[in-house]
């Protein structure tokens, strides 16, 4: 056996994540690295919490980085505020919800499943029929952003309606922060958990969570303990918390965080909206070279995700070969379909640095170069470029 | 709020971990990211499931990366092999024995310790008692490396007595992995996590495990779910699984594996055996130095390892400020006592990259200027070249 390091290739990430990591980020990544109790590395910790409550937009006390990838976050959500023979509203309208589903159930607790279609937002209406339908649920729990079908939910509403019902919420903003808007104070999410690897433009591998007060008062008050040694909060805030002494936990990923914290100043530089404004511009360019191009996109367009394309796939169009075309000729990766989409959509990405002019230019020339004449020829670069240069 | 850029200092590493990392680490971490679908990324998964397995000295099929620290390693073993009901007989000569007992607690199950005292290794005529007084134990747990002491214990022994007993093992071996002699199909280990901050000299952040086949059909033949959706192996094998089509489970940390492909690559091109040479020659240098100065040693010589050295603080010295002093001063860490060890001890780490003579010699020379009149001064760093120049 011998093996030689590994060098990849420079790919144009537009799929459903992780997106194109800006050179600043993975420069970052390989500072050197400092032990974790390291009073300045205690102190980089403190600026994530803040620029995390930013790219929340919340001041939530407890609003750290999950060691682990977003579906690690997730659980840390539902583990520490989930007990056995609790009763949890699930909405699925993707794949996430299903995993919801999964959590719930693992931990001894009821899911009751709101089903919307895939690709439709989750109805508020059949929320509030559950909620009404089931006076002893504990929390609501839906998928802001889905990434599996593109599609966004009124998350702001859902948690009107959870309020009203005297229900915590657990929101998955994995594809939506810093992509699309996102008000954790003012929307009264109570936990929310998100990934590094889309609209930030990091690495991936940590996973943002915020939980409100009430939130955290359920976590410190619970009957049993959580599952989990390792996302259990109650330890965790004694590693992250502030005001306190730092007390050893586990060893914080050094390197993973330093790339979070560069990729949260860049966002903080740019600005939430302006961020948020670039994604839904650029979203609108690629939407325009798409449909001029005569591909057409599965979510309406009141619930479309500007970070997140699911396009149809042209009648007799082999889309593996497609998507391995893209990535051997042009080294551009899009996403294919998951789940109950799986071989009936491609999901284009446009997070994070992944969302810029370049890439919107690259991605249409070199669709319309692979598909021929299964797509209309020469017309979807101008009608993109129409909307960048306005 | 401005907050800018995080530039860590260079430090040195000779705490309990992270370690130093080698340049060609921290730079593979930096290359650029691609998809974790990607062909050229399941090529290089494939290749550090070889390399690990050639670090853990074993053919187990299932040798993975957990994609999260350390800890998530032992709950990943714990999760996965004990279900509630279940007998665990827990070893305890340091903190991440307790870690285990917890693990197991918050599974349902019962967990027998077998306690000795920190600093000693795990005393194996006690273990064969207490197997004996519960022949219903499912599982033997042990820490191989106790990080907090610096006592290593004897892996192949504590293994025949629990095969003797019908026992799968479960063994902590974050800070033995590729410091120290680990042979996991010789010794039969049937379940094994270890960290990538220790002695493969990576970033902190994943937790290498490796499973034998008896491990694995108990887990694939559980009578209940794995409490943890996430570090569920039943689903983690469709994602890392060879002679399969890869199923998405969660998005690996692509550059976090970079940077472990590369460490193992160094291992491989030093050669294991060569590895822990030269960790046991380096800690001879510091072993003659430090005791040259007058400080000794809490572990008896037979059960030292030689990638964590702890030695007692001399009488009337501020262990806390003589550490602030090597860090502001020196730009050097070094590790506090741990537990039951608190303000006791100094853990001196001489771990994959860090366990050079360089570093040696700046420990010593550090250490000797800081401490002053209450260490012999003048003979340390002859008595360490004394050993690194044979």
């Amino acid at each position: 056996m011998s093996i030689t390091s590994f060098l990849p290739p420079v790919r144009t990430l537009m799929g459903p994540g992780p997106s194109d990591v800006h050179p600043r980020i993975s420069s970052a990544m390989a500072r050197p690295t400092i032990g974790h109790l390291d009073p300045l590395f205690v102190g980089m910790m403190d600026e994530v919490k803040s620029l995390l409550q930013y790219a929340f937009q919340t001041k939530n006390e407890l609003t750290i980085p999950v060691s682990a990838p977003g579906s690690a976050g997730m659980e840390t959500c539902f583990m520490n505020l989930v007990e056995a023979g609790d009763k949890v509203v699930v909405c699925q309208n993707g794949v996430f919800g299903g995993r919801m589903k999964e959590n719930v159930e693992r931990l001894g607790a009821t899911a009751i499943m709101v089903e919307d279609e895939w690709g439709k937002a989750v109805d508020c209406n059949k929320v509030e029929e559950a909620l009404k339908a089931n006076p002893d649920t504990k929390i609501l729990a839906f998928v802001h952003a889905e990434t599996s079908t593109g599609a966004v939910s009124d998350a702001k509403t859902l948690c009107e309606i959870a309020r009203k019902h005297d229900c915590l919420t657990i929101v998955d903003a994995v594809t939506s922060l810093g992509g699309s808007e996102l008000r954790v104070d003012d929307w009264g999410i109570d936990a929310i958990y998100s990934g590094t690897q889309k609209c930030l433009s990091c690495t991936p591998g940590i996973s943002p969570v915020s939980f409100s007060k009430k939130a955290t008062d359920v976590i410190t008050s619970r009957k049993t303990k959580v599952n989990s040694w390792f996302l259990d909060m109650n330890l965790v805030m004694g590693y992250w918390g502030a005001n306190t002494k730092r007390a050893y936990h586990h060893t914080a990923p050094v390197n993973a965080l330093y790339a979070l914290h560069e990729s949260l100043v860049m966002l903080q530089d740019e600005g939430l909206e302006n961020s948020w404004a670039r994604h839904a511009k650029n979203h609108q360019a690629l939407r325009a070279g798409l449909e001029a191009m005569g591909l057409s996109f599965i979510v309406d367009e009141a619930d479309r995700l500007a970070q997140l394309n699911s396009v149809t796939i042209p009648d007799g169009v082999d889309e593996a070969a497609v998507r391995g075309q893209l990535l051997n000729e042009f080294n551009l990766e899009i996403g294919a379909g998951l789940g109950a989409l799986a071989g009936k959509v491609w999901r284009i990405g446009l997070m994070g640095h992944s969302s810029r002019a370049e890439n919107i230019i690259l991605c249409l020339s070199a669709l319309e170069a692979v598909l021929g004449d299964a797509v209309k020829q020469g017309v979807a670069v101008a009608a993109a470029q129409e909307i960048l240069g306005a």
